[in-house]
């Protein structure tokens, strides 16, 4: 079975008629869409960033149905396999991103995407790590909820993790589970600090399993060892009180040290950390300050 | 140079004599005690852990006088070297760890150390990853000031990836720095989640320079490759709006996971968390829900 990015939703609903059924353990493919839903194209720019017309973003393919699937239990999913793109975008949005208040306007950063690297600024080569920003279930309550947030039944988890090799655990909230996915990222760092990571078209091979009665609390991944990073990194830190806060203060803290680094301008050192950069908890007991961590790797720096 | 265990001190203040004075860029080699400072031996239980005297906890070694640092240079400290001890202890104290409500008693778990590897539960082999976990300068602001949380200035900051192969780069904020070091782990995960790793005794070899005027605004590291790990990974997850209420619920249902898929007690899979599961922050844009997830490798889970 093979289905086209154009059977797209951009709202969680259980009202929404599935646009095939699944039969468990058989393999699937996917098309999905990019997260502006076609609004953003290869030779776009702030202007149409500043335009964008949020009713539209994030579409999700589906829903399907899971044949035998009943709420309470766990959706097992594999992503067997993902073709990403030729190219990719990644922009900052006013309002949107963990830096929103330091980056006010719209800025834009198209990728070419080819031979396994994109491109986002001119001679920094990413290396594709493809994964499946949004995948998720129909909640059980009733009515339309926003695309825009994850939630117990997944959805826009933005978890990097998530891609060929992962296998995904999802509770099932309503009966037939109504799966839906989309948002592919050809490279996203964990944090996806700008809001967008490397937004691409994707092709997406799945298998759909079912445990009864075995739906975990919040999402579950197996995360595949090829989404480790390898190479020594550039580390930044944010010390306080508050992760939110200490989150900020170490993406602040690496953009500014890229740009010192690299003279790359700060809003495009921003859109890196992005799709390449690891925000970690490094420690989160020694009261009353936690440490968050900014991570980059050194040979993205030239 | 090579500087014993015994000259310790347990709070920042910028009034205690230098232990010694550093040459820029010549090697040295510090001999750190363990966080409990002695109190806790290789055949210390439950009791002993309920008894810690918190004013004589995570002793550092130091003040070092590093020769012509002035305030508002850079320190540049490389670990060039660490030798941790053949044993080290993990515990959950009252009152202190991520999950402090969940796990109200002191539990202890002692590893040998042998081989490249500590053992802190029967039959579960953690590869040895040492690491600093504090190290600091002395801060401007006089008076005694606690060793537990880390500051601008560093100090207990747990970041795990602060170990051989790795450089940290600090503020100074007094004339000469006076430098400290101690709290070494055998191994740690990101986030520390119980409050300790495998805390051990260790001998640490470093170089110190100087670079003027370059104070960052809060510790940078250079991260060395051999802290990545390397497996496949099981990784929970915390949905929500708040980090810490996020960072605590995938904490959480990594404990229940590795229950029920090993038959660890909750209390061990809990300090198997703090000394080999990494907390990640996915994603802290898709608004008004945050996800942080907590990774640990399936190898460990036999």
């Amino acid at each position: 079975m093979h289905i086209r990015r154009t059977s797209v939703h951009n709202a969680w609903d259980n009202a929404i008629p599935p646009v095939a059924s699944l039969v468990p353990d058989a393999e699937f493919t996917v098309e999905t869409a990019d997260a502006s839903g076609g609004q953003l194209g290869p030779s776009a720019g702030t202007a149409e960033v500043a335009a964008l017309d949020f009713a539209r973003v994030n579409p999700v393919t589906g829903p399907f149905l899971v044949e035998g699937a009943r709420a309470g239990d766990a959706l097992v999913i594999d992503v067997l396999e993902m073709a990403v793109g030729d190219w990719g975008w990644t922009a900052s949005i006013p309002g949107f991103g963990l830096l929103a208040d330091d980056f006010p306007d719209p800025h834009l950063r198209v990728s070419k995407i080819a031979n396994g690297f994109a491109e986002p600024l001119p001679g920094v080569r990413v290396p594709v790590v493809p994964m499946v920003g949004t995948i998720g279930v129909a909640p059980p309550e009733p009515g339309a909820h926003s695309i825009v947030p994850p939630r117990r039944w997944g959805g826009n988890m933005d978890i990097r993790h998530v891609g060929p090799g992962a296998r995904l655990i999802l509770p099932v909230g309503v009966d037939g589970a109504l799966l839906s996915l989309g948002d592919a990222h050809a490279a996203m760092g964990d944090g996806e600090v700008c809001g967008t990571g490397i937004e691409t078209e994707a092709s997406v091979r799945l298998r759909v399993g079912v445990r009864p009665g075995a739906a975990p609390p919040t999402p579950v991944v197996e995360a595949d060892p090829r989404t480790h990073r390898a190479g020594r990194a550039l580390v930044t830190t944010g010390v306080g009180p508050d992760l939110m806060e200490a989150a900020r203060e170490a993406t602040r803290h690496l953009v500014a040290e890229v740009s010192a680094r690299t003279g790359l301008a700060p809003a495009d050192a921003y859109l890196l950390a992005s799709v390449a950069a690891d925000l970690k908890i490094s420690e989160v007991v020694d009261v009353p300050n936690w440490i968050v961590s900014a991570h980059l790797e050194l040979s993205l720096l030239g």
